[in-house]
């Protein structure tokens, strides 16, 4: 079992970086972000450092109010598909999570659940979901729409995609499966379960073609941000991601989290808290500092102004850089990272081409450089401060921020007693010190209906 | 340069085997096939075999008039999702091309380009699409339907499914990523194309968020017998999978798909035409009879009669063995199939017991077992009578009848000088002799809309 007084660390993978300068950072490699190797190195990177998962979000297609121009300056473009990424990195790796974005809103709950049990079984336990709903009109035009689905209809469709994936994993049973040569049987029929869903956005007769996953169910993460976003993770999910600005946000955040988990009659304990982080080391205060300028640097204006746009989902490239932020229409996006940017630009008073460039580096996420202790002391404080579980290191750029964080910052928090310093158990939810979901055809045998297709 | 005068060979994946008594099989491991180790070892085997590729078919749910006793009989009861599958297989292979199945009926083009792409690169340019258009009520009750699209409609989606893809595998040109770190420009917006697709079946926006696929585009299989399916195949695949079940059958199969492609203004030596064949070899013509009647005495009476209910659409349950199959109403399945299996019937005047027993040896495919020598012939006619361009192996059981194949038949068929020694290119498509594709939208700058979604 896992320590309760240890933190959990994760890593988001990124391309060349999560800092849009980053690929232009000369002390990096060139980065081809359809090489697997790369990827390959940055997971055992994680795994050597102990870290509990390795995360790859997704979108399926572009934002739609980028500008292609101001784009070109970005790695923004293209990617590998994280759930074959990941199937291949549980090759190249033993213990570390691997964790996928999948949208409910572009796809359909058995095309998923059986992606994701593969993955489970490929891995030996290790797959985690995050289930987003997809903010963009950009992802919406690939899949036969001109806009993207409301907010609100989203989230409901979320709701119910997420349960029909649960019982699509339950539907074999565990030991389901026999392989009794003597007695011609191969499965036990009565373990293998029919859903016979209809709902108001799917209808699904299951049962799943794939056998129950290790872990009962990969892990589910979420990160909405939004009244139903957080009504959804609360309900549903294992794990949370979450954009904090600051240490006060992030404890707000994880409060509210924890108190709608147990109003659904959860063990909040049950569902870890993870803030992305921008983190960087150095040597020194004074050469802190002159990195994350010369990072900046590497950033055009005109990109900057873009993502400022396309975080805030409005189009602002009619106003100047000196001009404040008005105020701004509500948009059917993602309102989490909204409303934390509006925030910092009124609290601080900051003209539009310096929020660009504060936006431009980490969204609403928190981004620090330091000395390695400056820096374990940061995650030390969030951490005792109840603000995080752990967290989710979003490297500036590859391989050099994710391997200086594993041979100078985990070290000292292991020597705290903050980290482990070996894997506990052999599954991601064991790592995670999280209970294996029981079964719901065997919690409950009304489910689901008579034998249908089989019959 | 591949030789024209050898031949193809590729390998099916199976859980325990393509035989429904190959599970049971006392020489045979108990296969665990959820076990990621198994399939490895059978791609390291093809792959030492210097075959061309290994194909994972799949279906996304169970038939629809199976019986869920009878099935249990076999290991039909779960399986890993191929494209997950092959991309962990991608890591532990270097040389062979790795071909998933997967609808266009049940599935959108966006998503599908995507991952067939991002196996691709993963692999670095040896994966392959088996399109199929899904033939059961069993997958369309998982999709929010009752029933399966109509046959001809299943098809006419198909057609556009696979245009868009291939259009989204173009949508970034090859070299559109510069990776300028001095000019600030990552990729060149001008290479970068949206489709503004807006067709019968699909409205897709485009660009992919995948770069252009190592070969262009993967390899396109597809397996249709029908009128549709056959004009399917012949205007868009690169390989055709085909049940055959004697070598004049195959014949007339592979003059009449040449036929089509030319007529679509192909070049009928970039079709690949590749039946699937059941083999197995033992040391002396008695022993092989042994062998396959061992085999079939594996398969209880009940799975052989729900097998042929399944293959022929239709519910036989009402008649006895001893029945002549009746005249039987069209269905919505397969087409192909249905056909051979009636024509095998009335060519030999089979009661249904027996054809039951026959059926579910193979399907409609061609079975046989043999001495290494009597093996080697049977391809070396099939090929040299212009049957076949190759074959696809479908192993009775595992690991056990590929080694054979491998180890005892193949070295017999190079010694012959009708298989290679070595692969000669780097990608699938170099294995195979095909060109890679030009891209449509370098051919026809007219293709495509004015960028919208990047303005
Ligand atoms: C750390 C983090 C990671 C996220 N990863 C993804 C992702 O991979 N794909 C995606 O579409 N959205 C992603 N999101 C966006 C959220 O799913 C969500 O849309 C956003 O936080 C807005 O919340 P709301 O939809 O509840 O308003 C991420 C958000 C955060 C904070
Ligand atoms: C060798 C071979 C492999 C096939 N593999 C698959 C498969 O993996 N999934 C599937 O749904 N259908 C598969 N099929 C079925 C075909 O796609 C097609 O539905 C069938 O041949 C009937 O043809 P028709 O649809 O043109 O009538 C396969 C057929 C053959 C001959």
């Amino acid at each position: 079992m896992p320590d309760p007084n240890q933190m959990i660390l994760a890593t988001f993978i990124h391309n060349s970086g999560a800092h849009p300068g980053g690929w232009r950072w000369p002390g990096a490699p060139a980065v081809d972000q359809h090489d697997f190797a790369h990827f390959a190195h940055l997971a055992q990177t994680a795994e050597r450092g102990k870290m509990h998962c390795y995360f790859s979000g997704d979108s399926q297609g572009f934002p739609s109010i980028s500008g292609k121009d101001a784009f070109a300056a970005t790695d923004y473009a293209g990617k590998l598909e994280p759930t074959t990424l990941l199937a291949a990195l549980a090759v190249v790796t033993k213990h570390i999570g691997l964790i996928a974005t999948a949208s409910t809103t572009y796809n359909e709950p058995y095309a998923i659940a059986r992606r994701f049990a593969s993955l489970d079984h490929i891995s030996k336990g290790r797959a985690g979901w995050n289930v987003v709903t997809s903010a963009s009109d950009g992802e919406a035009r690939n899949f036969g729409r001109d806009l993207n689905m409301d907010h609100d209809a989203r989230y409901a469709r979320a709701e119910e995609f997420v349960d029909v994936a649960k019982n699509l994993w339950d539907s074999w049973e565990d030991g389901a499966i026999l392989r009794d040569r003597d007695a011609a049987r191969y499965f036990d029929p009565a373990k293998v379960h029919e859903l016979g869903h209809k709902g108001e956005h799917f209808s699904v007769a299951g049962p799943l073609n794939v056998a129950r996953p290790p872990q009962g169910h990969p892990i589910i993460v979420q990160a909405g941000g939004s009244g139903p976003g957080r009504a959804l993770a609360a309900r549903t999910a294992d794990m949370i991601f979450t954009a904090a600005s600051s240490v006060e946000v992030a404890k707000e955040f994880r409060d509210d989290m924890r108190a709608r988990a147990a109003a659904f009659g959860r063990n909040p304990d049950h569902v870890k808290i993870i803030p992305s982080v921008q983190l960087m080391v150095r040597a020194s205060e004074a050469e802190a500092r002159r990195a994350d300028e010369e990072l900046l640097d590497l950033v055009p204006e005109a990109l900057a102004l873009r993502t400022l746009s396309l975080q805030l989902g409005v189009d602002l490239s009619h106003l100047s850089v000196n001009d404040r932020l008005p105020d701004l229409p509500e948009t059917n996006g993602g309102k989490w990272v909204q409303q934390s940017i509006i925030r910092m630009a009124r609290e601080e008073d900051l003209p539009i081409g310096l929020l660009a460039r504060r936006v431009v580096v980490s969204r609403a996420s928190f981004s620090y450089t330091g000395t390695p202790e400056q820096v374990a002391d940061l995650c030390e404080n969030w951490f005792r401060a109840g603000a995080a579980d752990g967290f989710s290191l979003s490297p500036n750029y590859q391989p050099g921020v994710l391997e200086d964080f594993v041979d100078q910052v985990i070290p000292i928090l292991q020597k705290r007693g903050l980290f482990r310093a070996e894997y506990e158990g052999d599954t991601l939810r064991e790592n995670l010190g999280l209970p294996r979901p029981e079964n719901a055809f065997v919690a409950n045998p009304a489910l689901g209906c008579e034998p249908r297709m089989w019959a």
